[in-house]
This record gives structure tokens, C-alpha cells and sequence, in this order.
């Protein structure tokens, strides 16, 4: 029983890059797209990504099997409200978003019910601090992990949406993702640690030096590789991450304030053996993760 | 009249990088090395980084018409100190030590005199988190920044020594560098904000994580391209990082302190309008960098 008609609503740069991916790995069914953004939807199309585009969101939705989320959380949370009453069981809302507990609770109660889609939340561990369907790569998603949060509630939905869900679940494999599941709140406080924290600390790095040299002329002759790749998130858009700022606050606070602590600590220590402890265990964190992520 | 004679004493991934680099782009001389780590040395040797390995650098450094001190700061000024007596007018020792004062300082007195060899200020601004010959390249310096903080002092240093110093200059753009002069102390303080801040940030960041998931397999495997970014200093060696915030403490400590003071406000400011200025700063800069460091 294969998915024959996907809606990705939303064709910036991950929607697209979805799209892609699936097309170059053999989906054979259809994909419709939609966007707020009427270049961002003729882009989609043109490169691919999508087969046709729609102006109807609700009505692309409607007539698929799977619709696709791809957007900032908000957005995601406004469209899992306005296609709960309009879906029904057979069908599936999966979805992108970079904080998973706030949309499982939003899918509470018109998800997972025995008239209702199923909700399917999932967040692939990819990107670019470009957005864009111009930026989207069919190769985007490999080797990154594709993470699941099922929930109870998820775990119980109709069988015919399951058995979307479960045929969805395969496609990140054939990505060349490493898929995974967890709880949406362990979700929320692990991303916190490994891609929230580090954006707004590349944003607050980018916006210091911003401010402490506004010609330029000075440090950007001279900045070199560790420059470059320490503010890179510095370009990334604003839209996205405010909705991270909002729905995942009090992890990315609980990080940035340790992270705070930890340069204070570091700064007291320059002179003391203590440096040398840092690096030690610094370097013990490289070791580690060589071997998994080149 | 050309350089005939290089001696590299320390041919770990800096010191074996210039070899390469030299013999890649047409120095038709002959290049000594030594290091305190004979497998450092013999694989130097092996590469084609040195002609010629020596087991007493003193004499290397004496039979040579320029010295490349090559290795950490307290390295380097270990070996100013030494070599100030040892060599004479006619003979330079240049360096590429990451903080520029402390250096020019030692060699007052002993360098740029009517009777002594000349000192010349190098710094490249490139470098891996990974050292050793084993990881030298000829196209390390390839794009990157090559500085020279000359004195008043070198600035007057002997004409048959200056002759050295001219050509050498010369050899930093073969490798395709920007060439530029500043300052010692403006040297320090712009390396604080674009070298040293970035490595003690990424070893605060990965000594952090760390601590905060000993086991990582929580971590590790959703890690995407951010994290792996942010981290990839965590890597660099203690042992050149120490030698960096003895010598360079006030501007590291400078930095940091402002860092720590950005990210607090950040985090007071994750759901307010404040969080949209500090991305428009943030994408502010990165526009600006981007022409220049791709």
C-alpha cells in the first residue's frame, strides 16, 4: 500500500530538499506543494522538488495521503490546528519542526483519534544558514539523523494512517539517514544541547563582533577557517529561530546559562592548571565523536 | 641574492606545512629541520617538508641564512633567547607564533642591532586542530592571512638581514596569503577576538558537553553539522593554547568576558523583540564576511 500523493506545505529549503529526496530515491507517487512565498513554490517546481504547485493548502492537504510540515515551528503549530478538522483517518501529518513537545501537545485531541489523521512528529538533523528552495540538495539529508517522537497517543492511531507512518519512516533510511526515536521532552532538552545552543551562540558571537568592529577592515582580511565556521549559524534567519526561542525556552536558557558559566570559569582559569583540565576534557569530547562524525 | 640555507626548527603541521610549501612553490635552497620529537622530525624528513634533518638546531640555525621559529609561543621565545648570541647580522629568525608582543619584546636587545641578525615577526593565520607533520600540507596557507608585526626596531635591522627579511615577505604571497602588517599589540587584541576567542569558546562548548553527557550516546547521533562545527576545536592542543593565554591573557580575557555578557543577554532576551536585533546583527555580519572568507 504505497503513499501515491504527498502535500508539502511549505517549500523553503527543507520542504524542497524532502521533495528532492524523495524523487531521487525512487517515490513514484505525486507531490504537490504549497508556500506562502509564491518564488519560494515556483522555485519547488522548477528544480524538481515538487510536480505541481498549489494555492490551495487545504485543499492539497485534503487530497493526500501525507501531507509534509516544513516550516518554523509556529507555523507548523498553525497548520496541525487547521487540518485537524479537515483530514481524517487514513491520512497522516508529518512533519520538521526543530521543537517537537509543544506539537505534540498541539496535536492532542485532533491526531491519533479513531476518526482523525494520524500525527507523525519528525525532525531531521540537517540544514543550511540559507534558506531557500534555491539551497535545497536531495543529498541534504544524508548521513544526518531523522529523529521520531512518538507519542502514546501517536503510537495508537488508526491503523490505515499507521500504516502511512510506517511506510513514511522507511523513506529517511533510504536518505541515507540514521532514524531514531525519543521522548518529545528529551527531544526538546537534547536539541537544546546539540542545535539551539550552538546557533545562538554562533548569532551572539556574529552580533559581538558586529558591534565591537563595524568597519570590518580590520578582522575580516585576517579571520581565518575557526572564524568562519564559529559564526556560519551567524546568517541564519530569524523567522525560524525565534519560534525556537519561544516554544523550547527554558532548555535553550537552562544551556546558554551553563555555557555563560563555563566561559566565566574558563576566563578565572587562563593562567591555572585548570586550563589544562579544560582542554583535556574538551579534546576527551573530540575523541569521542571522531569516529561517529567526521 | 637569494635565500640559499632554512632552518625549521619545529617541524610539527606549521613548520612541516612551510617546507612543503616552499619546495611546492620553487625554493630552490636547502631546508634543515629539527624538533624536540625525533618522529616529528623523521616524518618531516619523509614527506619532503626538510632536505635534511638535524640533531642540534643551534648549529642548524647558525649555518642558515633564515630561521623559521615554528611552535609554540614559550617555544619560540625559548629559542629567541638562545639563538639572539649564536647568530649575526646578515642572518634572520622569523616566527609564526600566535600573539605578536611578548615576542617583539624578548628580541629587544638581542635582534635588529647593527651586529646581531634581524628579527622578523611572522604570524599565518592557518592551522588545524590536528598538529603534526603527519597532517602538513603544501596548500595550508593557500587564501589565508599571512601577518607581519614589524617594530621600529626590525625596521631598522642590518641591510644584509632586511635583504632576508624582504625576500622572505615575498614568500607568503607564492603561497597565495593577503600580506599585511600590523601593530604587535593591535595584533593581540584583533587575534583575541578572531583566533583565540573561537578555540577557547569551542573548548568551553566541548568540555561542557562533556561533562553534561559522559555516556554521549544520547548526543552523539543526532549531532549534526553545527555541532561538529562548533566543537571541532575542542581538538587543538593544550599545549599551544596555554602558551597563548599566558602571553596573550587580557585580550583573551577581554573577549571572553564580553562573549559571556552577550549570551546572558540573549538569554534574557530569548522572547523578546530584542532576539530579532541580535539575528539582524548577526546576519549583518556574516553579509559582510562573506565576499571576503567563503
Amino acid at each position: 500500500m504505497p503513499i501515491e500523493r504527498i502535500a508539502i506545505l511549505g517549500t523553503g529549503l527543507i520542504g524542497a530538499s524532502v521533495g528532492l529526496s524523495l524523487r531521487s530515491h525512487g517515490f513514484s507517487g505525486h507531490i504537490t506543494g504549497w508556500d506562502p512565498n509564491p518564488t519560494e513554490l515556483a522555485e519547488a517546481e522548477r528544480i524538481g522538488a515538487i510536480h505541481s504547485s498549489s494555492h490551495d493548502a487545504l485543499d492539497a492537504a485534503r487530497k493526500s495521503d501525507l501531507t509534509l510540515l516544513a516550516g518554523p515551528v509556529f507555523t507548523i503549530l498553525e497548520w496541525l490546528e487547521r487540518l485537524g478538522s479537515v483530514l481524517q483517518s487514513g491520512q497522516l501529518v508529518t512533519d520538521v519542526g526543530s521543537v517537537k513537545n509543544a506539537l505534540c501537545e498541539q496535536a492532542l485531541g485532533s491526531y491519533n483519534l479513531v476518526h482523525t489523521a494520524g500525527f507523525l512528529p519528525g525532525h531531521p538533523m540537517a540544514g543550511k544558514e540559507v534558506g531557500g528552495a534555491a539551497n535545497a540538495d536531495a543529498e541534504l539529508f544524508k548521513g544526518a539523523a531523522w529523529l521520531f517522537t512518538e507519542t502514546p497517543e501517536s503510537r495508537s492511531m488508526h491503523k490505515a494512517s499507521r500504516a502511512i507512518a510506517d511506510e513514511w519512516r522507511a523513506w529517511p533510511q533510504k536518505f541515507g539517514c540514521r532514524v531514531l526515536d525519543l521522548e518529545p521532552e528529551r527531544h526538546d532538552v537534547l536539541c537544546a544541547w546539540v542545535s539551539h545552543l550552538p546557533q545562538y551562540l554562533s548569532t551572539a558571537l556574529s552580533a559581538l563582533l558586529e558591534d565591537e568592529f563595524p568597519e570590518k577592515d580590520e578582522i575580516l582580511p585576517i579571520g581565518g577557517r575557526a572564524l568562519r565556521e564559529m559564526t556560519r549559524l551567524g546568517a541564519s534567519p530569524f523567522s525560524m529561530w525565534r519560534d525556537v526561542a519561544h516554544t523550547n525556552t527554558e532548555a535553550v536558557a537552562a544551556s546558554l546559562l551553563a555555557l555563560e558559566q563555563r566561559l566565566a570559569h574558563l576566563r578565572e582559569n587562563l593562567k591555572t592548571p585548570e586550563l589544562r583540565d579544560e582542554f583535556e576534557r574538551a579534546n576527551r569530547f573530540r575523541v569521542q565523536m571522531m569516529p561517529r562524525n567526521k
